[in-house]
């Protein structure tokens, strides 16, 4: 970008303190020693770093002390370099219309609006809607749907059935529709369970790169409205996810579970089977479920526990040595005071 | 489909309650709305959830009580279930031969019955047999072979000298005979150590989207027949899985480990280097193995201990705070007892 | 390969023990009936293991007792073992120059010595430099650099601003630059926010199968020179990875992490967002940190703790019954104490 720093501090309102003609070229983290970048700070801690930093200038609240820095005053720093952020945004270049060597089935629907990249390949029954954009190799499979102005990262692959709501974002390498994981032991060998089911998803949704979403065994897996999935997530067959909910990475839900809205999970936690999360819920990193959780609040651990309770378990598990060492000690005790009973 | 109440007794061999000509379209689980679909309930817990949620039909037990809603008595309502999703089961469509895009390289052979999908890339050396079918984008390196019947879908990459045996099933995204992970320190860098080795896959098994069976440093990685990997999941080099195991989304198995004959690993589960796990061992999700186990049984936790020696800890870190409550209790009790000493 | 044993004395300048005339075909492990392969052993209980395995020779330290197969006695057997390794070692083919049916849109520069393989996309002011090996189907985004003899394996994505430096290896189906984790909540839905940072890779770098380093929010992600990632590893956005370090398999990083240099992480270990770790530290398998850590040295557990004071609490946790029992008893002979004072 080319901005200056009175340019910026009109643009978002805010008061400059500092020289108007200073060029910035990004928003930057506090710590980025980038004489053009320009950060953000919400705390005394950050300020400081972005003025030890070396960072060109900084985006300060109301009631901050004077920077040592360049500054601009404003309401809330945080929304202020958002708003920078939008401005730098640009979309990943995906060309216009259906590239000649994508293959598309007959019987495929693709929007005139839409965008198909080179190699992709659509087949029947399957619908871009309009505005859709989808990258290279990427696979949607009989009877898909893409639903308008959703995007397709790079290698995408939907098997079949799969439908996704408007402005959903599928990154790298995600795969939606694979076979659901379940056979039955005959006595000799492993049956396949044939999975027959779906995969819905909803408006606004986005799956994170090589994340795995699997078709129901019968039914569908179904993901709300404006559910966030990060990288390598894995959603076993027929789990349902409440609107809004996010999953971070690395984190994996066993079959048949029932999540719900606004539920947040952080890395590489785990949901048994057929576990129910009701709403407003929030795992910490590494938590395991093992039970139902209804009531909303925060939780850790495996099983889960409130945080507050779990931490403190933790904190006893470290102790356990002198625990155990204070135990004996209080034997040895006893067994003094008996001797010296009557 | 398009069956009939009356019809599907019929081919199910059981007996019809409620309406003949009630027509049926597709099997569901019991919590589902679907006025057109039949589930099944193998207990009383079921056959009230499939009367409450509005499905269409029911499959129940010999001994069952009378359903509220529409049913079929029948031997056993999980496999006539089963029989269901097999009538729906429908193949993802595939082509047939070798697609004019595909690259097959001079001394690459590919079974007359096979078929390569677009954009597919079969290397010199390599063998698709009778049956194979391999989706668009895959990468069947230098001396692969796919076995007779095998699927890879969709962006499935084998490096080289990877051989799947007959009816193999290859979900999109995944990764098999990527380097090994070794290096060495030689003081200031890292020395790739070369991975000379391959890796074997025996007849039926199925690896998950997205999981990765890297190649042996020397000799092979080998999978035995019928395993069952789902997503995600990370195979090092070197380790040798025994026939009928079955492995659950995210779990890792390090290097050079030997897991017996089937075993169940979990979701997440952790193998360290080297381990040795016998045969018909089952790893509860999240367990993680430090040492080697050779009893069979059900083990969790980490290190893993069986199951009920496992919960029980479990059951007793949460009430650390108690137990170290009461400790501090008795210490004050044994002080006031040596005072009222003599 | 077509050794004699006495040939690979020679070329390794070691001691013949054995047939000159032996046939020597391969490397393999110490476990292997292999009669044409040859083993390293470097402890006794190796040596015995080859011994019994029916590997056809085995490589031996200078001082180790007289074996019973045919053997090459050498400084170091493990050396010697990885120099046949690299002897065996080819690459795996990746044709010449710019395959016909690769994409390389106009103003993208491709060195005349790198390869680009069919199907593959090389988008505006991406840069392939002297030497590169791109395999199918990468995506190689506007702005990126594939530095002097990297490798990007089939399937690889990089979405835009990604730079790799020399020699860095990526692996099959590994994604780069997709958009860091991040939304705010307006009060009814998740916002996205924009991802406009880089990622930038050093010199030496490998990074495994399926694996994911997101872009950063603003600025960079950071991996240093000589880092090493196995497969399925996330590095959400902003980390940055100091040299040398290696990160195993399922490991995942939240965001904003520092992490220095020479780190090793093993299998599964979780590092939260913006945790800090200094050099020369070590996290055992499965390790998650949830505060910094400063000191170098082996930690494990979550949170970590000095990998003894770990170990000690895991036994402590398996006889948590013990000690319950035991503090129980305690209660009870206080009571019989206290009745039995005067």
């Amino acid at each position: 970008m080319n901005w200056t720093l009175g340019e910026l501090a009109e643009r978002l309102s805010g008061t400059l303190e500092g020289p108007a003609d200073l060029p910035i070229a990004r928003p930057v983290t506090a710590q980025t020693p980038d004489a053009d970048g320009i950060a953000f700070a919400e705390a005394d801690k950050y300020l400081a770093i972005a003025e030890a930093s070396g960072v060109g200038a900084v985006l300060i609240w109301r009631e901050a002390r004077t920077a040592k820095v360049p500054a601009i005053r404003v309401q809330s720093p945080r929304m202020a370099w958002y708003s920078l952020l939008q401005a730098c945004d640009r979309p990943i270049p995906s060309g216009s219309g259906v590239h000649p060597t994508a293959i598309v089935a007959p019987g495929a629907q693709v929007d005139p609006s839409a965008t198909v990249g080179p190699y992709s390949v659509i087949e029947a029954g399957a619908r871009v809607e309009a505005g859709a954009r989808v990258f290279p190799w990427c696979y949607v499979g009989e009877n898909c749907v893409v639903g308008p102005d959703a995007t397709l990262f790079p290698g995408t692959v939907l098997y079949r059935d799969v439908t996704l709501g408007a402005r959903c974002i599928v990154h790298a390498g995600a795969v939606l529709g694979a076979d659901g994981f379940g056979f039955v032991w005959d006595g000799s060998r492993r049956l396949k369970i044939p999975q027959v089911g779906t995969v819905r998803v909803e408006d606004d949704v986005e799956i994170g790169a090589n994340s795995c979403v699997d078709r129901a065994t019968a039914g569908d897996t179904w993901l709300g409205e404006g559910v966030k999935i990060d990288n390598l997530v894995q959603i076993g067959h027929n789990n349902r996810i409440g609107a809004h909910s996010v999953l971070a990475g690395l984190t994996g839900l066993a079959g048949s579970c029932t999540i719900g809205e606004r539920v947040l999970m952080g890395g590489q936690v785990a949901v048994r089977d057929g576990a129910t999360l009701g709403n407003d819920i929030l795992l910490a990193g590494r938590t395991g479920i093992m039970q139902d959780l209804t009531e909303p609040g925060e939780y850790f651990g495996t099983p889960a526990h409130p945080v507050r309770e779990a931490m403190r378990s933790l904190v006893h598990i470290h102790r356990l040595h002198e625990m155990n060492r204070k135990l004996k000690e209080l034997e040895r005790e006893i067994e003094r005071l008996k001797e010296r009973l009557p």
